[in-house]
């Protein structure tokens, strides 16, 4: 790879690097880059199904199987876990909860969509992950999860990282911003009672291009 | 994301992190990792079209434009240069000149394909691009790479980093084991002349997965 300064090959212990300068979350505003299409290039080829309910000690996070297909290229389903309050901040406003559906390539290229829920109904989906959490052991479930992605996603395209230890960066994000999904206030209670705040803080952009898809 | 350790969001100063754990390039081997298809899945859908050359002090670096398809993801062409003798080393042995052809798409994600040369014949878009090589001033080329792309790619598949700086991680690498390009003793000689070794040091595998396509 080139750079335009004369590297010396015989001090490479030296050489500078720019870890640690594309962290997630971040902040997101609809005036942030340019709008690339009408929708972010997502299409669910096998719905993400959970089976395993596991305490993660700051989160549920479930793990299941399913295939996307990003920018037509397939991902494999690994888990989905829930930050509460939201991590990414949309045009000034923190959600109360955010999803994050974890996708991984053979060689471990990790793509995550996240989906932001808001104070409102009862979530069907949400309570039987509730319903089936136990602190002490994984539990089994079986449950799709094609009521939370929309057919037309739209939102923020972004190169980041994962937003919890090894913080490793190369992480692809598709933020969805136009999924109308909920909790109830019952549900934001027990979630509270259960887990301290998991919100990662809100990370400098630095040099990176954010794409937006259908955001106005 | 989750982990399996108790976080505490206080003391987020404090997370570890694994930057510099995926560094290229890397030793590979026709025994590592599982074959994992006849070929590797790039096409190259509008050839890489060379238009600049410039010095890049430590490399002949020339700028160009074209769009290969990885996974079906097309991802656009930006630059190719040249590492002599080359980075990776594959079954114990090191070529003459490794050739990396940089692609990144729109937020991005680079993605690189190496190719080999070994000492034979003279090359002739390598003697294209020594022709035009002026220390002084970029060039005009106008040269496709049609020659050096294999219609079966055949080789590795690996997540790994620039290798040199800024060493940015997330970089997914295709190399091609199965090209016969060339270049002679007079090129090589020429090289050698203009610039020192230019391959950085083999960098620890770590926990990565390696993907093998038609290498038995």
């Amino acid at each position: 790879m080139g750079v335009s300064l004369m590297l010396n090959y015989r001090e490479q212990a030296s050489w500078p690097n720019a870890f640690g300068q594309q962290q997630s979350p971040i902040r997101l505003s609809s005036t942030l880059g340019a709008n690339e299409g009408p929708s972010l290039p997502i299409m669910v080829k096998r719905s993400p199904l959970l089976t395993t309910v596991t305490n993660d000690q700051t989160t549920i996070k479930v793990i299941g199987n399913g295939t996307t297909q990003f920018f037509n290229r397939p991902s494999a389903f690994q888990q989905v876990h829930f930050h509460v309050p939201a991590e990414h901040v949309v045009d000034g406003h923190q959600a109360a909860m955010e999803i994050h559906l974890v996708h991984e390539t053979g060689i471990g290229q990790k793509t995550v969509v996240a989906l932001f829920a808001e104070l409102g109904a009862n979530n069907q989906p949400l309570q039987r992950l509730i319903d089936a959490f136990d602190a002490a052991a994984a539990v089994p479930v079986n449950l799709p999860l094609t009521d939370w992605l929309p057919q037309t996603p739209r939102g923020f395209h972004y190169l980041g990282s994962l937003t919890t230890p090894p913080l490793s960066e190369g992480v692809e994000w598709f933020v969805i911003t136009n999924v109308a999904v909920t909790l109830s206030q019952d549900q934001l209670d027990w979630w509270q009672a259960h887990f301290p705040a998991n919100n990662r803080a809100l990370q400098p952009l630095n040099e990176r291009i954010v794409e937006r898809y259908g955001v106005k």
